[in-house]
């Protein structure tokens, strides 16, 4: 879509040459022929190096954008980035696509529901009622179990085990506000990416980003009832037992283990090795891998357990 | 159903002239041609002013049922109560009715379910596996992705996007009990309303009403994994992020935002413009709008930061 | 399969008879025709009296393994176990077995997904988007409701509701780990029986047994997005409000209460008529029936209250 374009769609003027604009993105990951946005002013360090190649901008900050970055400068910032997203959603499916290609040894039930453009490797197993979205990948000796529902443009790799009434690649939740307190969409525009080996349980979700991808890295094991927020990045060979939610953009190192009912907020990196015990509620990144912690607000295990006692105490008081 | 009907097979005894009974309601909602219920002596008033056409009563309070009502005496009017709600309980689909009607502009997959009385709008989209059903209505220009279950007589409003798992009017979770420990299921015979601009996430459930109708309003949006049990009625342009759970009954005014694990017990109500951060158990009722609660009790935000730093001292101590 | 082909499939030796071996099963469940393990020493007493035709066991009390036992000494029992679980596991589907047996008066809808070898009994339902896997039996006058998946080998009793979304049987959360780091799946080749009466909401998920079964007993009701992990045993009668998490082969007594949110780690035995308040984390058997708890970690309900009246004394110092 052609930058003149957008800027008419969204109400808005620029300066500099026009440009073929084939997405959105962050300060930090926009390529040259991406559209971002500065809606905080926190990320202003990120807008004065960001290679896009046109940005959604306060007038406060125009002088910032960079010479080679063209500025579309506007009242509100997060609406307008908002509306923006609009234009780069794709259709729920693209029937355009050629028919699904299915690898050598797959099983796919003809009650199965795949769309165009989806393809599935060898050896693979779909079963009844699992919907496959258009360009959605499904790597080899993988099984995808009854009424999964795979979005479109998501990726689930080799060996891997999709059960019942999961959901891969629905939108993420991202909303901006208007005065008037409605919540208008940031449409979700990336994807997901399920690495291998990777086994999720029944009734998870996991989000698509908004733009990007999110993870589940290769040889995570995910219990019944996972939600996983947009832009998540799961380490490898994390364990995740049942009603864990995590909040969109969180990261997590390789062998984490996540007990029941655990829930992190959003944006947090946690070092790898970390464990956490039954309903943490994490809301603070960690550096330093391989402790137990407990709780919420989130503490060490031990100084977790020295707080139950003393609770303790204080009932027999 | 004639009430004498009714009264014999529930082995009662009623006085009064005979009614055509259109279903069952409160006390305080039921209309001259619906049966109502005293279940529970606090209601006593409510029973005084009843427009109800019968009421199920004990006999102790068989006195105070208004002239124009007929009373039907039973020895125990939950068990009773239960029993009645099955006598007006539809089948789980209406194969009589008429072809689904799809309106202009629509994409109704052919692998959708689709059942006999559905209503379509405009430019609308059902997706492979989602299944609409008898006298379902899906507003225009919605989005009802796949694997989605929209129970009989439930209604989706314009511009919603329902995601893949989630279940719209299955059974409120409502019981009357024997002496025995046995649970006898109050039939849920209401619906459920989803207002216009309504994002639902994935792997929700919202409970169709036992009578009446339960309520998601205009431009509210429900990440993932919530739950909104029978009768609750949630406010416009509220904001639930993921694995939230409402107990039946209960009503949140406008705006609200309630943070991740949240949950409600039944009967509350709770003002507009009010905050829970994550992972509150809300028991009671609010009344002042505006205000941010946290914690399991609850309590304002401010105390809840200030009981966290008491206690770490606790634990330092 | 035959023992001297189990032994060198893992790369094992063994002494003794050649067996005939029907499956896997803990030491005390084992038949003389099945496979055991000792991957816990704390079980040793166990070995001692098993009844298994065979068992995995590490050379260090290969000694204690009675004579009608064949020893299969390994040097990593855990791991070595999962790799034999995998020799027993069926395909998802069982393609081969005879056309799906309807009794009379059944309405099985020609869009729900019936598989080869499924009996489903006399008036019941099973709507659109339904799947019912290869052997699963579907009781008397049950309601599957669309989108519900029932895995292979799993039964549902009389008198049953289903709602939509839920999933019986998919896999229990098992894993051994590898040095690496890495998840060795245990793969659970049991079932599930949902008893006569039991009414299940929408978005459950209802683990299959590693070996054996996970049973929910007669009478018993499931709120909405209830996960019950494998081997479990819920006892008749039970109540669970939405959002509830057992772990695997925790085991309640009838007419047990749980509240909404609540959630049991593993192994636990409860006694009947127990209640939990909301939210409450069980993480110890409770062998005292009729007794009311709350909290995390679990203490009595009264004493939950006390706590918080001291708690509400602190912050207000």
């Amino acid at each position: 879509m052609r930058l003149a374009a957008i800027a008419e769609r969204l109400g808005l003027g620029f300066e500099g040459a026009d440009l073929d604009v084939t997405g959105m993105n962050t300060l930090t990951e926009a390529s040259p022929s991406e559209l971002s946005f500065l809606s905080d002013r926190k990320h202003l360090n990120d807008l004065k190096t960001t290679r896009a190649g046109a940005v959604l901008v306060g007038g406060e900050f125009a002088a910032e954008v960079p010479e080679s970055t063209r500025a579309l400068v506007c009242g509100n910032v997060p609406l307008t980035m908002a509306a923006a997203t609009a234009l780069f959603a794709p259709p729920p499916m693209d029937a355009d696509a050629p028919a699904p290609v299915t690898g050598e040894g797959s099983f796919v039930d003809p009650r199965a529901h795949v769309e165009n453009g989806a393809v599935i490797g060898r050896n693979a197993t779909v079963m009844a009622g699992a919907y496959i979205g258009s360009h959605a990948v499904i790597g080899d000796d993988t099984v995808i179990f009854p009424n999964v529902t795979v979005y479109r443009d998501c990726k689930v790799g080799s060996r891997c085990r999709i059960h019942a009434g999961t959901t891969i690649g629905s939108d993420g939740f991202g909303y901006a506000h208007t005065a008037q307190g409605e919540h208008v969409k940031i449409w979700q525009n990336g994807n997901v990416v399920i690495e291998d080996d990777v086994e999720i349980g029944s009734n998870c979700s996991i989000d698509r980003a908004v733009f990007n991808t999110t993870f589940v890295r290769r040889g995570t094991k995910l219990d019944n009832h996972t939600h996983i927020g947009h832009n998540c990045d799961i380490g490898e060979h994390c364990i995740f037992v049942a009603q864990v939610g995590v909040g969109g953009s969180t990261t997590l190192g390789r062998n984490c283990v996540v007990s029941g009912q655990t829930a992190f907020t959003d944006h947090l990196d946690i070092a790898p090795f970390t464990t956490f015990t039954a309903r943490s509620g994490v809301t603070k990144s960690i550096q330093e891998s391989g402790k137990v912690w407990s709780g919420y607000p989130l503490m060490e295990h031990r100084l977790w357990v020295k707080l139950q006692a003393k609770l303790a105490k204080l009932v027999k008081s």
